[in-house]
């Protein structure tokens, strides 16, 4: 009999167990890049499967609901609920923003991870983030991008000069600083402008995603490394207001999904760049490190441009005095163990020998 | 009146939305290593959160339901439904097991990921487990450990002749090949072997885990790096019936927990062993590298070992042609911007410019 009666009375608290919620993300990327694009639907597919299918997400490309580089600000005004973008899009509203993603001479990939989950990483992000209306995670990674196309040879620090590239936010300025001169352009609208000249250089991600912008057409020399782009992280931001009235247990399974999503765009990517750095050196494209000299002018020039920016903006100090503090510590331990194993396996590599 | 209709023929159904299932998991791993152990609390409370406290997975340190070493025959049986151990604890009853968590001259934690989740890794892994009513999913990883901690110098091949080693399963194979004898000590019982001199060397993980284990006071040479684990994975095993019994939903919220886990306990170590490293060497320890003599020795002998084993070991040599593979385009593209990019940011650190 207590069972029977039980039914009723337990029927509204069981029936609000999994609530029905749609979401809208936008995404900054178009669906053919699936690899960095693909996040946005690992975190869609993994929290509707966590959920019993309760909790859904639909993701749009960028351009569907708002262009991709407006995606943070409609999560702002709740346009839609969340976004899968790069942080530093949005430095033009505050610099802070760019060390959500990757500052030139930031840090690789796993230290990035270890600093935002581990480190103090995602907690000063969303002190700052929330000033936006914003929650932050980390919910995709590139590693180490790649320098970018260059129509002319860069042999020299001198070589930069009047180079007209397309590089963004933070590692533009760090450029100006060497007489390059750094422009905006929308990922689309790269290929043509190399094309006819407009530009002389352009940086985009790397070879999987460079390859299928065809950039190998345009442009004969491929550098590396982007010295700007060590382990660029793509973000999952959610109005911060939605966030907080998410049931508990749909946050965690939106927290799991995202953490799932970074690992996994890691994982394609590392996949697919071998198979894609291949085809594109087939198809005679030259492959440059930028020289010791032009790594160091610009390690300079990021020093001043942090130094800058610290003076005037105490949010953006706070942030990146505590990543230098852990960088400092994470790049002493990674050259034991971590360096002298992955140097001994790329000799064996080189040697043929794997 | 359809919806006061649909009340008592959907109850049942919404019901069971989210049943109470309650698991043990138990760790190979002691407590006090609130690293490696730290990866269970992980699964335990992100799969609880995400099912709003449906799903518990209550999990016991080593030797509280089986022995550390023990943790996959107890899945195997059922007598717990997880554990949370390394594949290669299990060599003695199939050396593909070995294969699971890192071999000699393996991958990096990263390639590992890569292979894991976008590569073959888990679908020819968990081909293999459920011969031993296993399924197995990534959740930790060390990054590359220390080679370990010896009571004299080793400086040239011929050194290790006669060298009473704590290591164990393939890279015991491996180093017996160069006349070291070695030896399979439990955790516990490294520290009083080692100062008794009944072993003249011992390799447990990295520096903050053989901080607190206290090597350090009993053997002054602390080598570098552990070619036999270059990116170890910690695995969460689940009982194959137990698996595929769970709702989907369930199966979905612990896959995405184990991706959580295994990403922060790789950022827990590389926030902790910066610190330990910097402890070890104020309190009188030497850090050495292995000599390139030395690594090339190895590597010669662990390719005789896995020669010999895929000879008769079909499994064995499906998942290893497989990962051999994968490694090969893997270190071809780590070695461009990733490898600079790096280099570069550990030759500021040294010179004091970060």
């Amino acid at each position: 009999a207590a069972t029977v009666l039980a039914v009723p009375l337990s029927t509204p608290a069981i029936a609000q167990q999994n609530p029905k919620i749609n979401w809208r993300l936008t995404s900054s990327f178009p669906k053919s890049l699936d690899t960095i694009y693909g996040g946005a639907d690992d975190i869609a597919k993994h929290v509707a499967a966590a959920t019993d299918g309760n909790f859904t997400i639909q993701p749009f490309a960028g351009g569907e609901i708002v262009p991709g580089l407006q995606a943070a600000d409609a999560v702002s005004a709740g346009t839609v609920e969340m976004c899968h973008t790069c942080s530093y899009y949005f430095v033009g509203k505050d610099p802070t923003f760019a060390i959500g993603t990757a500052i030139p001479f930031g840090m690789n990939a796993r230290l990035t991870n270890s600093w935002f989950y581990q480190g103090n990483g995602n907690t000063l992000m969303n002190e700052f983030y929330a000033k936006h209306q914003i929650y932050g995670m980390p919910a995709g990674n590139t590693g180490a991008q790649m320098g970018g196309w260059f129509r002319k040879e860069i042999n020299t620090v001198d070589d930069f000069k009047g180079v007209k590239m397309r590089i963004a936010g933070i590692a533009g300025k760090v450029l100006e600083k060497l007489g390059a001169v750094p422009q905006q352009i929308a990922g689309g609208d790269i290929y043509p402008a190399l094309e006819k000249g407009t530009i002389d250089a352009a940086e985009w991600v790397g070879p999987y995603d460079d390859h299928k912008l065809g950039f190998y057409k345009v442009a004969k020399y491929y550098y590396y490394p982007a010295f700007w782009e060590g382990g660029p992280t793509i973000h999952a931001f959610i109005n911060l207001d939605k966030w907080n009235s998410l049931p508990k247990h749909y946050q965690s399974a939106l927290t799991d999904a995202c953490a799932f999503a970074n690992t996994n765009m890691m994982a394609k990517y590392d996949l697919k760049n071998p198979m894609a750095i291949k085809q594109i050196v087939s198809q005679g494209t030259t492959l440059r490190p930028f020289s010791q000299d032009i790594l160091e002018a610009c390690y300079t020039a990021a020093m001043d441009v942090y130094k800058g920016i610290s003076a005037t903006n105490a949010d953006f100090k706070k942030v990146y005095d505590d990543q230098v503090a852990f960088k400092k510590e994470g790049y002493l331990w990674m050259q034991l163990s971590e360096y002298t194993f992955d140097t001994f396996m790329m000799i064996q590599q080189r040697n043929g020998k794997i």
